[in-house]
């Protein structure tokens, strides 16, 4: 029996399969990349196909209108083959292949927060300084009369330029030693590192070769990040991102950690991230950077707890059950030949420390990045992800704190929700009298509108609420030409009618949708709020607030203030420090002492687990509104809804 | 085209091929074992095989008699095939196929021997102490009060048991880290190992798995020799050997560099040693000894220069191109891992150090079990195996030199010669009067004769030479019914008549053996002479003489002193000590203080390049003589010719 799989701008693909298989895990088994965030469990409805001829078993959906049944839509995870099938993968779908796209070079503007981060650690004491090292070595070539043996002839040139007693060759290096020193008549360039008082030899090449390259990763739930950077200058040679070929398993941690418990489940989200997504993208920014990847020396990677876990291939199901035990926090010793990262092989890996189950090395290599660490005043740094975490103190202390928030910052658990990319409606404003949207979209020129991302959420409900279109329930109480109810009263706001989108299908924002939405908000707002508890004091105590995260490149503070997801301090003490994580594995692969420094405010940090706080479940209740049930806490900004 | 070979014990083996393919080269390839010492340049005659069916077109040899090409017989390595064939590959090539055997566990005779060399060394101050540790850890299991990770639980506890500041866990750990707490209830075995002041685990397993086991491998030319030992107590474990797998490419190793360096060479000589013979044999070991491989936490190798190239796959060609430059004398840091020998990954590779390209890590390491590293009495230390080498000296320095023997002494270069295996004449006496022999044959009782090993060989020629048979030069001078002449007038002696003999052929030793065989061991001579007379000494001040190697265990040291090949010092001055590589790797196993001691020594030893000593090429030639042609030097063992 087969299926085949039509991709919109795609050629098909065919996959042989047995009576009864489950559409979905075929897709996944033919690598056909198919949006699947509930992990296929029916619940998000995004796994939609078409069915073009044979015959499929579906339990029928909510999220499948009796048209569109009728019309051939099914959810995958939700269908049995039954015959051979051919199936129409929609473009929504292939949002996942365009985020699978490595993102060109950097912009001056992103380079330029790099620079700012390493002038920032800098200023706080950071030297930007490494123990790796690139040797122009020139030996006597041997004769009857000197007839030291290759290793000895190279580690008495190594010790001459660099007065050091002990010269370290690993294996990778000598398995080439007699070549490419005879290839280069006894010139060689030699890269390594110092290790304490000794010197080991990571790499041998011609001598023109000089490249020290440190490779930084953020590993996202969602999206990965990587740059080159010369260790010598830390400028920033290529960046690039593309999103994590985990998706498919699943697009929050919970379904990963599932995932990878099934058997086989470890090597395939190991390979989804390793040779799926980081090999490919760091191919391609070592032929952008022109270097090759051994000339890697140092990688450095800031991942939640569950992403380090999944990248090891370490056993992740302890995370998600009590008593919620990682393997690691903190772990030194990884080289990139252990993981057959793309990497000189000898190429140590500086995991940025988790400090929770829940709180992993992007939020302390993101705290790194922020400086929080270093000032006198009171600051809050919150990183917006697939989740959301807080950390908040000043050079005296630091707390940390996961929010339950979910993937809707991310376009998780909205009917219309999408990650920012092409076709995405990242920024809105609404017309209070006509009611009528204006919708900055995610592409080139013309774009339409295929969904709605996190910051455009966030638009949409301030948008609606200031226009009096939505309560502060999020229950719609206007009537116009884009509010519409279905059979059972429930309202939504059309954003792009079925003519009008990308996709032929309607864009629009439902109750359902908002409820989720808040829910997640007054995750982030009850977390700051018991955070602050903890340590007695009040949002007034809050000098600065950093925001950082994917979500955040678009998002309008105010209007995250206004629904009551961040603390009404002044929208002057906000600053968007963009992907913090990224920026803390750069100085980390950069600069020895930022790697020290992070490792030490991990352990200097105290975790606080949200579900063990009293009052925090009271707290999260009383966010669960349009801005909150206390209207008092955001007297500055609120207009009455 | 299709090739069978038909093979005396085993099942037929097809391989296809095309059209003027060297039978030899598909023999090889199809794996099937053949005896090619020349390495299949024409030379030696062993490559015979009987051409059953089809057609071949072979170059004539003179191993070839026209009778026996008549019947079939061919030398694979001259041979073309024209067309489907099938050959039948006879037992006396199977002699390779019985030396692949492994041999079983120790007798009490051969366990004795570490015991005196741990007896020894501990006399000289070496302790027979290491670093490596097996520790019982038992932690408190995860709360939601205790929330440790694992690894950071791992370590507190291993911390705690060894006050050490610091504990490193290796990938190899972390990846199972999860599941071997969690089977064992938090309580396990940690093996592991001190690295400076720090303890490195590196295998967790259940608490009963306390065995921590050595491994040391003397990596022979010719065959392979194995132990593993206990790492608290020094005692063996199991011991076995085997044919080095790489003999099919030739039987020297300036045959094997020359096969390495032909494309795909390198790993082909690497799978060889490593594949076929190294990782079954260790396996059958550790099936003995009932151990897993992941016990072995240290490996020591006693292997000569060109053999420890080859297992590391490093490039040997320089070794044998002036000016003659290996690779490495002493390397430290090599890791089981890097090699996938059988053994923990994290097993570090203690490699007894090469002091020149044909004075290897066999020598240095024969030297150490040796002791005469700490006389205050003149030692000679003579290794006789494919090639010989000697180490003359005492407390005070220590000079070494190779001699070019040949494959003489393992049975190559002689026309019936074969290694020490079954139906080989290890010991021979010849009556003066009927000329009639006593043979020696190794094997069981009732075995026949099939051809002569290297004591044997020295056994026969000072026999012959005893009862006049042949005369200084080694020329047949008697007349009987066991000596024939061939055409042109040279003599051979039969040793068995071919209806005597197990392969139906005459075995015999001719003047063409004879005289490869004056070479060999004037070569010997002529080094150990060459070597006194560098320190100026003579062999006056030779107070012992250590006899090591494969040759030695049969070898009668009257009978070699009296054709000349060791000095005549009086036969109580001479000890075998057996293997003396295996011996020493495995000090180096069990004892960091050995290991040590072998390095230093190493270091301390001079390398006598003979070739370019003056008067070495005039001491060979006079030493081309039985049994000299200055007869004082023997005057205590000569009786007149």
């Amino acid at each position: 029996m087969k299926v085949t799989f039509q991709i919109r701008g795609a050629s098909p693909v065919s996959i042989e399969c047995t009576p009864g298989e489950n559409l979905l895990e075929l897709a996944r088994r033919a690598n056909v990349a198919m949006d699947a965030p509930c992990s296929g469990n029916g619940s998000c409805g995004k796994c939609r196909v078409k069915l073009l001829d044979g015959t499929l078993e579906t339990v029928r959906s909510p999220h499948i209108t009796p048209e569109e049944y009728e019309a051939g839509w099914r959810l995958a995870c939700n269908s049995k083959v039954l015959s051979d099938c051919t199936v129409l993968v929609p473009d929504a779908a292939g949002a996942y292949r365009s985020r699978m796209k490595t993102a060109g070079l950097s912009s001056p503007e992103e380079i330029a927060i790099f620079e700012a981060c390493q002038k920032q650690l800098k200023a706080r004491g950071i030297s930007f300084d490494n123990g790796f090292r690139s040797l122009d070595v020139v030996m006597d070539s041997p004769s009857l009369e000197d007839t030291m043996p290759d290793s000895e002839r190279l580690e008495r040139a190594v010790k001459a330029i660099l007065a050091v007693e002990n010269v370290r060759i690993p294996f990778a290096v000598m398995v080439k030693l007699a070549r490419v020193l005879r290839e280069n008549e006894f010139r060689v360039c030699v890269k390594g590192r110092w290790e304490n008082d000794s010197f080991c030899c990571m790499e041998i090449c011609p001598p023109d070769d000089t490249a020290l390259v440190g490779c930084a990763m953020d590993i996202g739930t969602t999206t990965v990040t990587l740059v080159l950077a010369d260790l010598k200058t830390g400028e920033i040679l290529a960046k690039g991102s593309c999103g994590n070929g985990q998706i498919r398993y699943g697009a929050d941690v919970i379904n990963r950690i599932i995932q990878q418990g099934r058997p086989g489940g470890r090597k395939e989200l190991r390979d989804a991230i390793l040779e799926e997504t980081l090999k490919p993208l760091a191919a391609n920014l070592c032929e952008t950077a022109g270097i090759s990847a051994s000339s890697i020396l140092c990688l450095s990677i800031g991942a939640n707890t569950t992403m380090n876990h999944l990248l090891l291939g370490l056993d992740a199901a302890p995370i998600r059950m009590e008593p919620y035990i990682p393997c690691f926090f903190r772990w030194e010793g990884l080289l990139a030949g252990d993981l057959e990262l793309p990497a000189n092989p000898l190429a140590p890996v500086r995991i940025a420390p988790n400090i929770g189950s829940y709180v992993g090395g992007d939020i302390t290599a993101g705290t790194l990045a922020s400086g929080i660490w270093d000032r006198e005043e009171m600051s809050l740094f919150i990183d917006l992800g697939t989740n959301g975490e807080i950390v908040f103190g000043n050079r005296d202390f630091l707390m940390a704190c996961a929010c339950s928030a979910g993937p809707a910052f991310e376009g998780g658990d909205i009917s219309c929700g999408m990650r920012a990319t092409d076709g995405a409606v990242e920024a809105a404003a609404i017309d209070c009298v006509t009611m009528e949207p204006t919708l900055s979209v995610i592409g080139q020129p013309g774009q339409k509108v295929a969904g709605i991302c996190g910051s455009g959420i966030i638009d949409m409900i301030s948008e609606l609420y200031r226009c009096g279109i939505i309560n502060a329930r999020g229950q719609f109480q206007r009537a116009g030409r884009r509010i519409l109810r279905d059979a059972f009263g429930s309202g939504r706001y059309v954003l792009a009618f079925p003519e009008e989108s990308e996709t032929g299908r309607e864009v629009s924002i439902n109750e359902v949708d908002i409820d989720n939405f808040i829910r997640a908000k007054a995750a982030i707002f009850s977390g700051v709020d018991t955070l602050l508890r903890s340590v007695d004091m009040t949002a007034d105590c809050i000098d600065r607030v950093y925001v950082a995260g994917g979500i955040g490149s678009g998002i309008n503070m105010k209007n995250a203030v206004s629904i009551g997801m961040l603390p009404d301090v002044g929208t002057e003490k906000f600053r968007y420090i963009g992907n913090s994580s990224l920026s803390g594995a750069y100085a980390m692969a950069v600069s020895d002492g930022a790697y020290e420094k992070c490792v030490s405010l991990a352990a200097n940090m105290t975790y606080l687990e949200l579900s063990a706080c009293p009052g925090y479940m009271d707290s999260f209740v009383a966010a669960c509104f349009i801005p909150h049930t206390d209207r008092s806490l955001f007297s500055n900004s609120v207009q009455e809804g």
